[in-house]
């Protein structure tokens, strides 16, 4: 107060410690659970007081809401956007983002997938917080389905493939191979689905789709 | 005290008590969760006393891992049991483990699995409740791949399958039609997780498992 300040200047800070904030956020809730995440313990972890936390964040929903909007900009950076800038649509990249997906999984033992334990604490609690995580993993579905659907329009898959039903299984492989890992330790479970996958979609390509899977799968 | 009773019918009631409990623990549990599970909650559910719940379960840790137990004896109930009734070992009895566990599913909409919601709660917490959860799921698939490796013996799958990997990819279509259903209140899952596992095996099955396939599989 009284110390005239630059307003943009003032704006940005206020951003930058948002930011700060939710990638704690993400990192707490990745660990111990979305809905564990309290306003205490990130300001215990940040430094901040309580009700300087507040000051960004209204409510605990509002914090939860803004943490997984922050997750998904750190599995956008860190899966879909490379993705995009590696390989074209259709096979290649559906390979490249489920690769990309298993990587992430692998490296975030620790930690586990954001989302899938997010979604497991909120599947039977109705309301905006898991609405907004259904919203985040229907986004992820719905881009393995459109770039299938992508290999079937280029020719490179079966023209018999049905879209939805195959994202349905690479999905599935990927989220069973997370769960195998963490809860039952099975260390080749990441294996099995790289397996699975390469399998399923050698068993459903076209010649050139087998060309791409070879150029694309180790 | 006083009063003359049959030691026995003593110990009958006592029992008959504690399966009561669990009852109820493992239906609150497949709703709210196995941590929220109070001893609280339960006791006012059951109109007991605290301290006479307290008289059965010693601590809640007890009580959660006595709840898993009941929870698997359901599941052999509902599942176990009549498949191997109902179908000899190899790819029928698979077909009809795997059917039952996706009726067992859909029916319990509501509450959900009991042990799919208990093993994503549990999942980065380690201790006994974990590693009791991470054995009944263990159980589940080992019997999975026991099956398929029956079926193999059998002749009824290809000598080329992996019963393991199979029984992972029978798992995951299972797992994620749950998830999927529960959390993206998606109507198709479960019939998605049927036309996986059906072209599944149809796809690694000989003549004599065709055969089994057509007979099972409506």
């Amino acid at each position: 107060m009284g110390i005239a300040t630059n307003p943009n200047s003032r704006i940005q800070q206020g951003e930058e410690t948002r930011r700060k904030i939710l990638r704690v956020a993400v990192d707490l809730a990745s660990g111990q659970g979305l809905d564990s995440l309290s306003i205490g313990d990130l300001a215990k972890e940040l430094g901040m007081s309580k009700s300087g936390l507040f000051a960004h964040f209204g409510s605990k929903e509002e914090l939860q809401i803004a943490t997984i909007e922050a997750a998904e900009r750190v599995f956008g950076a860190a899966i879909i956007k490379p993705a995009r800038e590696e390989a074209k649509p259709g096979l290649a990249r559906l390979i490249v983002l489920l690769e990309r997906y298993i990587r992430y999984l692998e490296d975030s033992v620790a930690g586990g997938c954001f989302f899938s334990a997010a979604a497991a604490e909120f599947d039977d609690r109705p309301g905006r917080v898991r609405d907004r995580i259904a919203q985040s993993m229907r986004t992820w579905c719905d881009m393995l389905e459109a770039e299938t659907r992508c290999g079937l329009e280029a020719g490179e898959l079966d023209a018999s493939v049905d879209p939805q039903q195959l994202a349905f299984e690479l999905e599935a492989l990927t989220h069973h191979a997370n769960f195998s890992r963490r809860l039952m330790a099975d260390e080749s479970a990441f294996a099995r689905a790289r397996t699975g996958i390469r399998e399923r979609l050698r068993s459903v390509s076209t010649a050139d789709g087998q060309a791409v899977l070879e150029s694309r799968v180790p």
